[in-house]
Formats: C-alpha cells, structure tokens, sequence
C-alpha cells in the first residue's frame, strides 16, 4: 500500500505550494520583463518528474525482454535432436539475452540513482534523457554483434561507444542540475557542501565510461581482456557490495556506521531503490512478456485463404484446429505470467521499501519471467514427440521455478531487515505471513512437482503440464481458504499437544512458523512505521 | 502538474488512516477467531487499485499498437509499384489496425469506468481482472480472422464471444463491489440509493455484449448486418454525445442541467477520463512505438557471419554499412516519437482534466503514432527509388501531421472549457499559452512543409526528410528562446503602431494572441483551481 511514496508526494505538494507563493510574489514584474527574461526565469517551468521516469521505465523494461524474440524465433530443424540444438541456442542466444538483461538493468539502476539526486526536471532535461534512452535501447543490437562475431572489435567498440555517450550525458543532466539548484533533492538543496556532492556524484557516473574507454582500448591490443572488464563493469557494485557485507560480518562492525561507503555506491543514502520505479519496471517487463505470445500468433497462425479453401474445403473451423495447441499455449502463458505478476503485486504491496539485495533478486526473477515465452514456445513446438515434448516441459517447469523461487527471495531478503523493509502484517509473526508465503511458494512448489511428475510418466507430459496451468488459478482463488483452514487445523493439533506437557515445548517452537498469538507489532500504526 | 491526482492522494491517504483506526479496534479479538473469521474479515485485505490500474494499461496500451507490426512487415514485391501495394494494404491490414485501436481503446475506456467505481481491490477483483485482460488481448487475432475471411462468420462469433464473457466478469466485479461497499468510490458508499447505482451500472455494462448477442445471432442470417451492428457497438457512444451537444447548442439549454443524462454514459459523472490513466496508456504506446524498430533490427540486420566473410572478405564494418539507412531510420524514429512525447508530456502536465473529447483526439493521435515504425520501414525499402522513395516520404509527412495536429487538437478541445481543464498559465491570455501553441504546432507545420518540399523536390526528398529529422530535435531546444525573442518583436511592433491611433484598435486585437498583459487568472493559486 503506497503509504511511503504518498508520503513523498504529499511532501511534493507542500513543496510545490511552497513554490507557488515565491513564484507569485516574482510575478509582480511586468509581463514585458517575464517574457524577455525567461532564461532567468527557468524555475517556474520546472516539472514534477514522475511522468519522465514513467516512461523512462516503460521503454527500460521493453528493451530488456524483447530480445528474448529472437531466442524464441529460432527455428529448431526437424530431425535435430531438442537437446542438441537446445545447447547451441544457450550457447549464444540466450547468453545474449541474460547478457543484455543485466546490463540494461545496470543502465536501470543508474538511472534511478541520477533522478534520486535530481528531482525536478524542465525541458532541456526532459531531451537530455530521451537522448540517453535512445541510446540504452541501442545496446541490445551491439550485444547481438558481440555474440555473433565474438573475435571482431566491433561490437565491443559499438558498446562502449554507447556506455561513453550516455555518461557524458549524464554528467551533463548532473552538472545542470547542479547549476540550478532547485531542481535537485532537497537534502542536497540544504547540505552545504553542495561541490562536494557534485564531485563525488560525478565521479560515480565517469567509472563506467572510462572503464568503457579502456575496454575499447584493449580491444584493439588483447581483445579477450575487453571482455574481463566489461563482465567487471556489470558485476562489480554487486562483488564490491558482498565483499563489503562479509567483511563486516567478519570484523563484527555494523555497516550503517560509514555513510561515505554506502554513498559510494548508491549516492543517496537514505533511499536504496524507488520503490515506486522497481513496480513500474517490473509491470512493463510482465506486461511485454504476457503479450509476446499473442504477437506470433496474430503473425503467424491465420491460415491462408487459398489453403483453407484447397485443403480444407472452406472450412476455418477445420484449419483453426490445427493452431489449438498455439492457443492453448497463449492462454496457459498469459494466465502463469499474469498469476505471477499478481504474486509481485502482493507482495509489493507489504514492502515499504526495497534494498538493493531486493533489487538483485527481482531482477533475477523478471530474467526468468522473459524466458517463459521461449519455453511455451518449445512445448508446442514438440507436442507431437513424446521424448522432446517430455524434456520442453522439463525445461518449462525449471524456468517457472526459478521464477518463483527468485520472488521468495526477494521475500527472505527482506524479512531479514523487516523492520526497514516489511509491512508489520506480513513480517516474522505477522497476521498474514503464512498466506504471503503460501502464495510466494506456490508456482516453485507446483513447478518442483510437475517437474518430478514428468521425469517418471513422461508420456503424459503434455496433459499433465496443461492440467497444471489450469489448476494453478483455481488454487489462488482457493489459496486463502486453504491457509485459513491448514492454520485452523495446525492449531487444533497445537492445543491437544500442549495437554502433554513435553509437547509444549514442541508447539511452541512450531508457533514460529507463522502462527505466532498476535503480535505486538501487527497493532502499530503503519505512518509510525513509514516515518 | 499532478496536483489533481496527489490531492486524491492525500484523500486516500487520510482513508487509509481512519481505515487502520478501525482495523485496529476490530483487531482487539483474539488471533484464533481472526484466522477462522478470514472470509468475513475482507475489509482489511484490500488494496489500493493504483498498480493493477497501471498493469491493465500498460497490456492494453501493448495490444494496441503491437497489431502495426503484421502491417510493417508486409513485404512488397520487388517489381510493383508502391502505389498499388500499398492501396492493397489500406484495404486490409491497415483497417485491422485501426479497427483493433479503436475497439481496444473502447474497452480501456469501459475499464477506466468501472475502475473510478470500484476503487479499492482485493484479491479475487485482481484476478477477475487479469481474465479480462486475457480476453482483451485476444481481440486483436478475431479482428485479423475478420479481415483475412471476411465473409466467414467464425471472425464475429470468435470476437463477439470475447466482448460477452468480457460483460460477464465485468458484471462479476460490479455485484460483488457492490455487494462489499467498502471497495466503491466513497460517493457511491455515502449515497442513498446503491441499489439504483448498480441496476444502472449493469445496464451499461450489458448493453455491448447483448449486442454482441444479436450481431452473433445476425451473423447466421445476413452477416453484413453483424459488421453494422459491430460498427454502432464501437462508435455509439461518440455519437449519442455528439448528437447531444448538437441538440444542446440548437435549443440553447445547457448540458450540465441532465445529470442523468451524463451518468447515462459515464456512470460517474464527476470525473469524465482518470488523467493518470490517460498518462499511463500514452506512455505504453509511445514506448512501444518507439522501441518496435529496434526489434527488427536486432533480428533481421545481424549479418551472418558466412556471408560476410565470403562477401565482405571479413569485414564487418563493409558488411554493415549496408544497413546504414536501417540505422538513421531507427534513430529517426525513435526521436520522432520521443519528441510526440514530450510535446504530449508537455501538454498533460497543464492538463488538470482530461474531457470525453480530449480522450478521443488523444485516442486518434496515438493512433497515428503507431503508424510511424510503418512510415519509416517505407522510406528505408524505398531507398534506392526515387519516385517511391518520394511516396513513402509523403506518407510519413501525412502520418506524422495527423499525429501532430490530434495532438494540437487535444489542446483546442481543452480551451472550449479551459476552466475546468487547463492550469491559468496556458489558458488563452496565460504566461505560457504561446510557447505551448509553438510547441504543439511544431510537428504539423514541419510536416506540412517536408511534404510540399518533396513535392517541388522530389528527387532529394530522402535528404530532405533526414535533415528534417535532425532539425526538429535542434528546433525544440531552441523553441523557447525563439518564442521569447518573436513576442519581444511582436511587441516593439505593436508599441510602435499605438503610437498611431488607428493602430491602437489593431493591437488590441493582435494582443489576443496569446500577448496580453498578465491576466489575473494566472495568479490564482493552483490550489484553489483544482479544488
């Protein structure tokens, strides 16, 4: 529930209403003078930049999935062997994909950091990003070069083109966002050492493009080594954050006690992610992914006329029959990625704010989610060999349970830190916390299972992954009935043992399982645990 | 500037406060009665409706405008004239996207209805509502079957079976919101008669799938009447308004006088279009639109690499400077559509409410810009061919000046009631009225001008319309300084006819242009304007 971000924006409003009377009293000037000075006059053309980021993550998420397209678009010939051919699509393709996924997610969280710092925007900002948002979504097509033509210097100099181009921009947005300073987060606006900021932040924006300038350098000398540091470039604020942790927890130091480390990364401190833009994203990704299906299937299965009157004697119905299994695939994709879109949504309802470890896991998930498309595509690809169609189906499940297993993560991450992370309801204890995880654990648990179910009645894989899509719904519409009622049992059982009295011990370290007497906490206000 | 939307915010946010009060008196009985009484205890699972509001618009928004792909990817024979192909591609493909725009736009329309009735979701809401999605982006297959077999009558049972079952679960949400009040609008929760609302809200509801009804039942006897009935289905409602308002100014009776009247079709008649919606199914197509392009190009210009080493001797860079004009035209695109957003953008942040009318010419406009990648994979094919190339230019020039003149057009219908719909500073006589006129009749006056160019021109019209492309970008950047320094001028010249007294009355007029001296409009506070 949105408290956090309506708080922020209710914080907006007061500002802008702030903003309104200063401006008011400037506007005693004559209306000649206004006109005439309206590059001095930049202030009041400012805008809230909820819509840019908006659509900044709308483009940002299309691009990451897409190119699963052309993963799910190659065609596997008819005598290969699955799992031959299946190799060979990892090989490249799909490395391409996870590649650009993460790298794109990277140029993501950049841009959350950038808008953290600068909170309003005008019209030369608006341009600069868009400017940078056509260069993100270039990327993908340098990382198809790179994996086609690994040994040729191009792609990698493409690439680092691109990442040198969106940094100076982004040095850009920061130094006129520096230049004026109502555009900026008010914590900055009031800090003094604003030209420390400003340096620091700058700094952090330019490790990428010059590490991209020596890439592209060595390409022409070493060419494998450009590839060692753009895997750095990608991997290294996830390694330098591990390291950091297990080096506290080694050392026993809490990490909240240097700021200047924390900044190092994230430059703004108090706020990890948006929460709001790591929804936005993820809906534009789970949105892309639940449409991709209807897209080939618009393209690619209406008959021809010609045929249907040659084969089938004019009859649609009977040419139609033919696709069942394609629509059959539509249907099943959609309602998996809008069931697991749901469970997002649930759960990002309790979480009132997301670390970067939350972050990372999400991310991982939505990688997954992209894949299912592929993996829908090869199950009604093989329905017609009973082998092959056993071992899409494998590979179907193994995607969905990663899916799943990723949103628990995000989940685990965060109950770590609850305090900071969780909605008291949904916390250790918590009054919903069994139903949160039933519905978290769900989708790995029926995956895991048909899964298992496969591997020994592979003749039926088909069916048997079918009669899974079409009862997962019907158990989330049931899901909390259910929880109610195993509760309601568990506790019954819990009561009869406690009359023992070696099962009190017993029940009570079973009551930790989400079946704790009410908590404390659960009775919090919630603005008391926002604030 | 959201004000509209955060003080809904706010409202909310208060809700939700006095909501926790009560939850937290009701919380007072014990945790094991609150585990059995989970059915009874709805209230406190519910949720705000804002993220599924967002997914539902970011599907729709995809199911859209992905049906332009088919489109685009018609391959034109080498040896006929563009000319005749492309009439044979209005006839069909064309129309089915239109057809498809329209109708999806249509259930988006319904969706936001029901939604700005039924404000708060719980779960089983959220999953009726992604069954509804499913069978939303499903619409676009049984319009392709129509237009592919247009005498067969399995199109229209297909699509009129969708539009039924879609009414049912409609019909579902609205009798199981209203038969727990606390998911309605709070207008509807405090009034009288409940029972009225929900007779009159399912009537509406119904009346499309019971005419979907009789066109499945006509299909059988005369089809073309189905195609009529299917046609009043999608355009009644513009009609029976516009036939209103025809009757309204010929009597002289003002239409605010039958609130009846206005509920007959917006079942809520305080708020015509949600704004934020609006905004949110805007920026899905523009960033689909923007980013389909590079969907081909990561697929389809990847040389291979066979071909370029026994082509190009090994040269990658010889072997890509084919798909150079790909390239320019993906980046020509992408900024084309980036810069209709930002003019878009522009607009809507002085939009405080966004009227019947102001939907549909946004509807139109975005229509056209789904039109673009087709324009632009045009003047690519076309390349070598200078007659044709000139055709596919002229086209681009047309679908870009609809786009763009929709978009003023938004504008205009906004001005007809700039007191209910716009912020002071640029209604007529505000601050910014100018500089947003320019803004807005930037794209159509560059359009307008490209195509009679290529038409004096027409051997240079591919350099023509890439210097275009790069002028406009260059143009936005500079619009405001030129706006500035063009009233500054407009003013000398005016200052200086007064001098005369004939002149006087001739600046009086001229000055209405957007040139007055500052109204007092523009100092009421915004507040004051949105409450």
């Amino acid at each position: 529930m949105g408290e956090n971000d309506d708080s922020e924006i209710i914080e907006h409003h007061v500002d802008e209403a702030m903003e309104k009377k200063t401006r008011q009293r400037s506007q005693t000037r004559s209306f000649l003078e206004s006109v005439t000075s309206s590059e001095r006059d930049g202030h009041s053309s400012t805008q809230s930049s909820h819509r840019l980021l908006a659509y900044s993550d709308a483009l940002i998420s299309i691009i990451a999935t897409v190119m699963i397209l052309p993963v799910a678009h190659t065609k596997i010939g008819e005598h290969e062997e699955l799992k031959e051919s299946f190799q060979l699509l990892l090989a490249t393709k799909i490395a391409v994909y996870l590649m650009t996924f993460l790298i794109v997610t990277v140029a993501w969280a950049a841009h959350i950091r950038l808008f953290q710092v600068i909170e309003r925007i005008d019209d030369f900002l608006a341009l600069l990003n868009l400017a940078c948002m056509m260069l993100i979504t270039f990327l993908p097509y340098t990382f198809t070069l790179m994996a086609t033509f690994p040994e040729n210097v191009l792609g990698i100099l493409l690439f680092c083109a691109c990442v040198m181009v969106i940094g100076l921009i982004q040095a850009v947005i920061v130094i006129y966002g520096f230049s004026r300073p109502f555009l900026l987060n008010e914590q900055i606006q009031i800090s003094q050492d604003q030209a420390y900021f400003k340096h620091h932040i700058l700094k952090v924006i330019m490790r990428v493009p010059i590490m991209c300038l020596f890439a592209s350098i060595f390409s022409f000398i070493f060419f494998q080594l450009s590839y060692v540091i753009l895997a750095i470039v990608i991997f290294l604020p996830y390694i330098a954050q591990s390291l950091k942790w297990c080096k506290a927890k080694a050392i026993g130091q809490p990490l909240e006690d240097e700021p200047d480390a924390v900044l190092f990364y994230t430059y703004h401190p108090s706020e990890p992610l948006s929460k709001e833009r790591v929804e936005a994203f993820s809906d534009g990704v789970y949105a892309i992914v639940a449409t991709l299906l209807i897209l080939d299937i618009c393209e690619d299965n209406v008959p021809d006329p010609i045929t249907v009157q040659e084969k089938f004697g004019g009859s649609l119905v009977a040419a139609l029959r033919g696709y069942g299994p394609e629509f059959l695939a539509y249907f099943g994709s959609f309602a998996t990625v809008g069931l697991l879109w749901f469970v997002h949504h649930s759960l990002f309802l309790h979480v009132t704010r997301a670390s970067r470890l939350m972050g990372l896991f999400n991310t991982f998930s939505l990688a997954f989610v992209g894949g299912l498309p592929l993996a829908y595509e090869l199950t009604t690809e093989f329905r017609h060999d009973p082998r092959n169609a056993a071992e899409a189906v494998q590979a179907s499940c193994v995607i969905l349970f990663f899916a799943g297993i990723f949103q628990l993560a995000i989940w685990v991450a965060a109950l770590f830190d609850e305090r900071q992370t969780l909605h008291p309801l949904v916390r250790y204890g918590g009054r919903d916390h069994a139903f949160m995880l039933a519905k978290l654990a769900l989708y790995p648990c029926v995956s895991l299972g048909t899964y298992f179910l496969t591997c020994v009645l592979s003749e039926f894989s088909a069916s048997i992954f079918h009669l899974m899509q079409l009862a997962v719904p019907v158990a989330f519409l049931l899901l909390r009935l259910l929880v109610g009622l195993s509760l309601v049992l568990l506790r019954a059982l819990l009561t009869a043992l406690r009359k023992t009295p070696e099962g009190a011990a017993a029940a009570a370290a079973a009551e930790g399982g989400g079946l704790m007497e009410e908590d404390e906490e659960a009775r919090v206000p919630y603005s008391d645990v926002v604030s």
